[in-house]
């Protein structure tokens, strides 16, 4: 009936995606058992109590305040437990404090849960928070992910608004490197109900549509702050689109299909040593990341997205927080 | 993919169980054509975008700020749009107020989809709301539902947590007549791992665990508070249970199977012109209520329960929102 009898953990579960998360595991029927840890102990009950009310068949949810009791053997692990981003925040506001908690989560995770299966990271700035879990977790190097997708299903809906299709007729968006501001948008492979972008903005129109290089510049900007815009609107930070896509992923670790991007440890050719939005292949062994396809444009948005993350690792690193790269195989003999 | 490709309206859609109900419509494959409605434009659109950001498969969501709009041919409506109970507040404060909101809403559903397939009204006091929905609505009276399942569900909660056991191998748990306070909890059929509740208070046992009257005392007290508990907890009145369980609700009418009690119209027997919780059967056709089965201190406890539905009906025809009795088969000729 579960795609899994597995223990899973969520960490963060008092607060909004966490919460959710219990939720559409349990919903989407992922998986039954359940772990809920969050250091405050009331509102941690309040979700437990709401997530029994709901009467799922064959849950075994447990709520906790200790971290050990969380972790302990936990299969799979979602964290939502970093501090949330505030209106007019950046997500690198928050990077030293949320390190902080990454590297505790990693430590974490070697001494309670060494085989866990696969770890996803929400908390940002992700990039730097499932880097630096990574590092300190042991695990190799696909069984930690970020969640990632969300600049791409935000490029998906802008496009989708702005062509007057449904969303799903949008094909192929995909945005790669860092998460936000950063991000690295690829043109290519994008298609509006069949239609290539590409052939829309040299003319073509897609359902009697056209698109103009300024809109476009637009539809990009309105990405960019998309995550920004829902705080506006709300008053709160995204919390149903991050639960719902990272029980997605987690899915698709048990055999489902996902098309978005994941966070991806990469070291090879001109990307070293970071964690950053790929393509990817999703399997029992978590993520594997391809090389993106893009045109020269798009591999140049990645290239210097890349070195944005890059200034971010290091000053992770220059805080203390992570360690020098070269000691990175003291923490994770997989990272050598 | 999806259980039905017909309309459904979300009504309340920025608030807590509004935007909830969205997500879980969609992950659950439920439904996927939304009409998301709330006069509150900002956060009803920061919870589009949200739904849009999970970018579900042939999802076709719309928002808007006027009711035409939403319920025009909608075939399947449930509104959590009343105003929401706050800390220290009773369900009955909150009457008049929703029951100006449900008569509304019945007016609406009446000009804008009178074929309507099946409605389902959370908002509290759910009773009063469902009945002043129907009779202003003109549906066939087991097309109007209210979610009624929370305290069955509280109440299998609260004895899974005394006798350690998990919580779906407590069966059996219904509460029936009104919600809240004045609910009738049917201790006959409740069994504990196999094991007849009745007989446990008799001196039995089950998974190793007795329970005396004065424990079973402390469990209803706990159910009959659990609504007031969340709210003291996580300082909001609950929201994923509700939406949880009304989704459910509409999966039942779409073919699946429901087992908790459904708000239902009964005027037979020594009941007259009421909607209370009752044992149901689901189907296309909505509710079906059928007697439900207690021992005569359950009996005793409904008929209890039904005098203080009376009361609030009679309150709410006093007030002028609910017409007299004699008079609903002017407004809905199935209810003569």
């Amino acid at each position: 009936m579960y795609l899994t009898n597995e223990k899973v953990a969520v960490l963060g579960a008092a607060g909004a995606i966490g919460s959710n998360l219990a939720q559409t595991l349990l919903a989407t029927r992922t998986a039954n058992r359940i772990s809920l840890y969050d250091p405050l102990e009331k509102p941690l009950e309040g979700t437990a109590e709401e997530i029994y009310h709901c009467a799922f068949p064959q849950a075994e949810v447990t709520w906790t305040t200790r971290i050990d009791e969380a972790l302990k053997d936990a299969a799979y692990i979602i964290s939502s437990g970093g501090a949330p981003r505030k209106e007019g925040m950046t997500r690198e506001d928050l990077r030293r404090g949320n390190a902080e908690i990454a590297k505790q989560l990693g430590l974490d995770i070697q001494r309670l849960t060494p085989d866990c299966k696969f770890v996803v990271v929400i908390f940002n700035p992700a990039d730097i928070t499932g880097l630096t879990t990574l590092v300190y977790s042991g695990l190799p190097a696909g069984r930690v992910s970020t969640l990632a997708a969300l600049d791409s299903t935000r490029l998906q809906t802008a496009l989708a608004q702005h062509f007057q299709v449904r969303q799903d007729l949008v094909t192929g968006c995909r945005t790669y490197g860092g998460h936000g501001e950063q991000m690295a948008v690829f043109k290519k492979g994008i298609a509006v109900d069949g239609v290539p972008l590409t052939e829309i903005l040299a003319g073509q129109k897609a359902n009697g549509v056209g698109m103009t290089a300024d809109q476009w510049m637009q539809v990009q900007e309105r990405v960019r702050g998309g995550g920004a815009r829902i705080i506006g609107l709300r008053g709160r930070s995204s919390f149903q689109s991050p639960a719902q896509q990272s029980v997605e992923m987690l899915r698709a670790v048990l055999g489902e299909s996902y098309e978005w991007p994941c966070g991806a440890y990469v070291n090879e050719g001109s990307f070293c040593h970071i964690m950053m939005a790929m393509r990817v292949k999703v399997s029992k062994d978590g993520v594997a990341w391809q090389q993106p396809e893009g045109d020269a444009e798009d591999l140049k948005a990645l290239e210097e997205s890349y070195q944005h993350l890059v200034a971010l690792r290091d000053a992770t690193i220059a805080d203390g927080i992570l360690p020098p790269i070269a000691a990175w195989g003291k923490h994770n003999a997989h990272l050598v």
